[in-house]
């Protein structure tokens, strides 16, 4: 942190500031400048407050120079972090997909969808059982019931399973079932499924909170290193802004700067991004040249009776050829 | 909703659409126009997916005319909602002031500034006993004994606590001791969390979103009504933007709005919105004058020592002068 | 500046940078630090460049830490700018109004118009002859004729008129005009618009741009000043936002930090902000207790049938109020 | 539009609205529903203003139906639009580059430059000689001379030039040099500048504003269009929302929304969305791999001694690899 005076700052306030900064055990080494002093915090441990310095007299502004993130920081550990579920790696070079519809409505359903996409070539099904929605009227998942429709897939098909935990009292219950657990968009900042999350023994895939920085994204990921659980994959989904023409507004600026930033890996979830079916594959497309190491993809093989979500879902055609075409985008960007 | 039908769609898509309508349980009304048709769907009972038609061929949109909220709008219940605690009013007509810490530090801490903040006129002590925090690193508050000092600070002064809930393993600890429940910003749409407060025979307050829209906090809301508990206070606390002069944009239009939309009563978080002390008083006033149903508001005796939020407490000074500008406005703008 | 290298950067990085500071003709001075050494870019004069050395091998980041204006700055300017028109004046501690129609419609509309707000205590007759508007297809303005309304408005009423300018090409017409000329949202980066207003004897108010920062705005103004015109007055209208239940979110915090920032007057645009009638009146008070230098406010006697932006004008009798409202705001804080 | 009356509105109000409506000289055709009734309003020339009918008495909301534009939209012109310079295609099927300095600072820097991008592949030249910038101390372009500059480079090189103009004084100069002519993003709605553009013979490359929706962004174009002007270019260059981890954040989703709702070329800007150079090449392979027509990229030779832009510049070698890349892409997309 450097603590910027005011120009006409005096000696003695300068002094206060100084003094303030080491009663709290950081060091404080004042920078002269051409017009106004300046003065680091050094020695600090974790993330210094601004507030501690803001508002004594002659200060003008604090400014926050290094980061708060520690373990998920690349700068701790160079080396990406590959998650690896069974034979299959995300972060390892190779972009993984997961695919399945938004809820799991039943049997029949979720092994049609599992069979579809598995042949196109996803590696991973995915689907909810347990659905947090906005309105309470709203279809809210199957619950457990979910859970084992789920398990009856892998079992069938082979493909592990990524579902989403919504709250602590269930979290033992779908960590039973699930191989990667998804904390969702609204929890991003759940600090205590975070802490849950970071006790469990199973890879979490941590989407990105509405409005998050990378920041804030980080320091949800850091709770989940902190506490043990060193299988973290990110998930940008889009993030929201001013835009009306698709549900949230893909960030994929994202994917370069937490690979510069952080040794985990980052998948993209265009549906939810889009929240229409025709912008999906040109931003699954867009991802992948732009270098996530995975997608996760809502299909449905009758979305217009879908329980959710049923406008942002491809089809199974439309997700075969979305593979190809990512198989075909990363093979080309691997050679030139 | 209002299914916008392409102009050069055919007689045949724009049955295919009227069938998917009325598959659906809903009553399909073509509507036909100068360029195109439209085709009204009626008698649903709660919110309509646009994702069910939208892509549909022919369709070129589908708009949402209605609101998927039901028991928080005014069309339900015209009259105000009052939500009473002791002898205080919230949403009676007269501003209600809660002012304490960020976080409940020690009982001197505490004890001293519920002594200033009583004198000052507020009628409610709040603090923080569970802090969700961005940082793992960060003071996380200290749970129960913190609700133990509130509750003799409540036997000390006769101010009634209001405190935060971060999650439901802790909820019936903190429905103990607590007045009014708090349900933080990033907690919004933390449904387990909403369910559970639906059973409460407490108040709740809901803070809104970092960024949601006035509709999703509704949903929140209507959560907590749909569960059986009518007493919920809505606390507008800023929100995300490109903005970074000010921690959060205080959206002060929410408040003829929600008194339009909403029967519930609506108070406002400067010290959140503002980040710095020095935005909290002006801001404060501005939220009186637009006609905020009261005020919660950080205060510290001494903010350079504060374990949270030091840089956006008032001190107790700051806060007096401040209940005196709350009062004054509030009765001029009664007799104006 | 502060340039702040990675951990791991060598001593070679180090001495590369500060070369690279030195040829700009700035002063690099190292501060070691715990981890990581950062380097100050000192007697620099106006903005640096963070491109300069963002790119530098070992460099993590490039952190602006004072600000890029200078004119406008209160730290060179302590004293509030008062600006005089007439009998009136901005930025002197009584809060001005300035109201009438969104567009001058015919001589009979704005004399009507301008008779109730003057009775009610506005002391600028506001109109726009001049209109920028999102489509080709909408009502124009009247031009040249919409000024000479204005001016015998002027002659019949005695309140001086504010007018927006759209272009460099009828800047003189619009300068022989007005008593204030306006400078729009979508304007405020037109730099060649913000040089001809540095040249002009009329003050000038600035509205802040759609999604413009502080900064942003400031240095527009700062274009203003360098150019010799120092009578420039600010005027917050609402920023863009994902918020939809107002037209734009009306950023009060502005007015403080403005205040602080800078020594300009700030006055406050609610109608544009809301861009609904029923949010005016709370947003103006909101305001006026926040502590703006004033309102401009859109008023029509028959807004049914206004030309442009009429469902956001106020009545002539709600305009009536609202100037009871502020009167008494503004007494009573000036003595609590 | 639609006007959707309260649920208690009685059929005086009802028939207030359908009376408001036919005097407009529009058709008005009431929906009665389950709960409320609603009034379509057709025959409308062009946009409806909602703030005709919102404050009337019982009316509840106006909400759109159809789009405002007309020559931009797809309905209108089915085929794609290709514009054609020299012998070069935008529009067309193959991915466009333009690509130079952010700003021309002498012959021998932009010749350089020029003959680097051309042998990796780049159509088009882009340079800036008058410079819209946001301190009115930075370095604001050669002016006239950075034109004749750029006109050397053409004659030398071949490549035709895109450029931007900043204000209609200088239009006609910049028009007689340049081969398209840019309209920057904080033009997009100088509406004088639009007219102007619609008269011209050239192509214009449109940028999208930095907080413009589509909708406002294909009304910029209307007006270029409706002056006659057909040959128009979008250029999307990212929004300004709430993140900082890149300059604008890159909206790749207005891509296949531009290309359903609109006729036009959309082409991609990823310098100025980045704001970082490492950030450019990622995002650009993302744009075309969500479909976009063609990229402006910028570049330069010796970035640390740029006079603006140069943290996101590319180098010479930087731009060849991506120029593989982008024909790879492109090549690998068209056969999948």
């Amino acid at each position: 942190m450097l603590v910027v005076m005011e120009k006409n700052a005096t000696s003695e306030q300068v002094e206060a500031v100084i003094h303030a900064i080491e009663n709290c055990g950081f060091t404080a080494r004042p920078i002269p400048g051409g017009d106004r002093v300046s003065i680091g915090v050094l020695n600090n441990d974790g993330p210094v407050d601004a507030g501690l310095f803001i508002s004594l007299p002659g200060v003008k502004d604090a400014v926050a120079v290094t980061k708060p993130y520690k373990l998920v920081s690349r700068e701790v550990q160079p080396e990406n972090t590959v998650v690896t579920v069974g034979e299959v790696s995300i972060g390892g070079g190779v972009p993984v997909l997961m695919a399945g519809p938004c809820a799991i409505e039943n049997e029949s359903q979720a092994l049609t969808i599992a069979r579809h996409v598995r042949a196109a070539g996803a590696q991973f099904f995915r689907g909810g059982a347990f659905k947090p929605r906005t309105s309470p009227y709203s279809f809210q998942g199957l619950g457990e019931e979910g859970l084992k429709i789920m398990a009856r897939v892998r079992a069938e098909t082979g493909m592990p399973i990524v579902t989403e935990v919504m709250n602590e009292t269930t979290f033992d219950l779908v960590e039973a079932y699930a191989d990667i657990i998804q904390i969702g968009t609204r929890n991003m900042q759940n600090f205590t499924l975070l802490r849950r999350a970071g006790q469990s023994a199973k890879p979490i895939l941590l989407k990105r909170g509405m409005s998050a920085t990378l920041d804030e994204w980080f320091m949800a990921a850091e709770y989940i290193l902190e506490g043990g659980n060193i299988n973290v994959i990110l998930c940008e989904r889009g993030v929201r802004t001013f835009v009306r023409h698709s549900r949230n507004t893909l960030d994929l600026s994202a994917i370069p700067v937490v690979q510069r930033e952080s040794h985990l890996p980052i998948i993209v979830d265009p549906s939810h991004a889009a929240g229409r079916r025709e912008q999906v594959a040109p931003l699954a497309r867009g991802a992948i040249a732009t270098g996530a190491d995975g997608l996760m993809v809502e299909v449905h093989h009758t979305p217009e009776k879908a329980l959710s979500d049923g406008a942002q879902s491809l089809l199974p055609d439309q997700f075969a050829h979305l593979c190809r075409q990512v198989r075909a985008l990363h093979e080309v960007l691997a050679t030139v």
